[in-house]
């Protein structure tokens, strides 16, 4: 008998129908479904977004698995023996495994783990990976801030492991993005006044969830301690596209001149995208 | 009579199936499609993405916007007056325009101008984005390497917009994503040789596309003028995710044991993850 297969699911950032279409189809196909929870009395917030689209299909084992929100190696380790276990039995047995993740599973993601040490269980084993829609992308449509655009540069930084260095990150990229906060909250407002970019900073958790909240002024979640699904991120928006100094020079609407004055961006009011050198230049020490 | 809305889509980055349901619901319900492309003569990818799953909508406008792949102001301007008189046009009596987007529309995405631009055009206009699967998720999914995990940090370079300083960027960021490679792969090339990290990087254009090509070996492509759909990322893998020098020490599995010396990265096999300074100090200047 020949071992089953495995897929690596991502089903989008929390609103059921941000899941795309080949989720849903794997989703429908695999005999199992692995949906990490964080706590054995917690829901998962897998299941629960695909619930609405997938319900119960017929013959489909759900295998809960839990894996705490911990850094603590000990229970981290000992709760990924069990999944790998359990997950085992049934890809020994020839039934296919979805496991189900949140956001893209190849972005801060618990299916990283198991990717790595499948072929080495499990040799010669099909792994599928089925990208899904990232936070990355969820929050910039929430907050109607693009992430990025013409020349402008990104740096994605895991916030629960330091932000020491942050005020040299916001000199150098374009756009910051903050993910899993965790604690650093007050150091990242600190950073943030002190670089005068308070007010390009914006503080998303659980976007596109019922639950999902967006604070415009980020001093005010100061002492909230940010959970794996809290994003901060600063966009300092001073080199625009390519194209607004152009379409400025064309005459091109009076509409656009309007806006270059009322809050399109201090960089763009001020003259700083014609004036500023090449990006080349600016991002070499 | 009131103002259409104005949607900016995100239908994925190239397989029609990686599209959302919400993306498919709304574009469904749209009056008008805004399909960009390259040139008077090209097809549109846009379209080319939707057909298959959306197919002819009745009573459904499709409107062709040609914006050329060139960074000649004169040309990009003049092709924006174009669009955005005909999508205002639309706006204006009432229609809603959906303004399609592959990959997601917050991320380098011809949208984005348009975000901008819409609320000064048309005061009060409704504007909603629907978040896509951008390439960020699609190159990991069919390379099978993922993007980042733990604490690892991500940089994202436009690189037709200069990559001279690409090696120190490759010092201080676990994973470098070179996005719109333009005609640099030759610098790009000497830059991970002489950071020793050429056999860390991999070529993907067009990923989920049926014309889709993946190069393990980037030094083959580099008499290649990338394309907008051309993308580089290097994934250093020094420091791996929380977990493996843990299950290691808690000896989990011989098939892990097996894989750190065969190929899991050299960082893992030479210890380098246990010897490495934290995070917070490693990218401290």
């Amino acid at each position: 008998m020949s071992i089953g297969a495995l897929y690596g699911v991502g089903v989008g950032p929390g609103a059921p129908d941000l899941i795309t279409l080949r989720a849903l189809h794997v989703l429908r196909a695999a005999d199992v479904l692995a949906l990490p929870r964080a706590s054995e009395h917690a829901a998962s917030t897998a299941w629960r977004i695909v619930r609405p689209t997938l319900g119960d299909v017929p013959g489909q084992e759900r295998l809960l698995l839990t894996f705490p929100m911990a850094r603590d190696p000990e229970r981290l380790g000992s709760a990924w023996r069990k999944a790998l276990d359990a997950i085992g039995e049934r890809i020994e047995r020839g039934q296919s495994v979805a496991f189900v993740t949140e956001g893209d599973p190849s972005l801060f993601s618990t299916f990283i783990y198991l990717q790595r040490e499948a072929p080495l269980r499990w040799p010669g084993i099909r792994i599928e990976v089925v990208p899904g829609v990232s936070s990355l992308a969820a929050v910039p449509a929430v907050t109607g801030i693009p992430l990025a655009d013409g020349e402008e540069r990104i740096a994605i930084v895991p916030g629960a492991y330091g932000v020491e260095d942050l005020e040299e990150l916001l000199d150098r990229f374009d756009t910051v993005v903050l993910m899993k906060i965790g604690p650093e909250m007050p150091r990242v407002i600190a950073a943030l006044d002190r670089a005068g970019l308070l007010d390009r900073a914006v503080y998303v958790s659980r976007a596109t969830m019922t639950e999902q909240r967006i604070v415009r002024d980020v001093r005010t979640v100061a002492g909230e301690r940010g959970d794996c699904f809290s994003m901060v991120v600063i966009a300092k928006k001073e080199r625009a596209g390519l194209l607004v100094p152009t379409l400025t020079g064309l005459g091109l609407g009076t509409g656009l001149g309007t806006g270059l004055g009322t809050g399109l961006g201090t960089g763009l009011a001020t003259g700083a995208v014609h004036g500023s050198p090449p990006a080349t230049k600016r991002h070499t020490p």
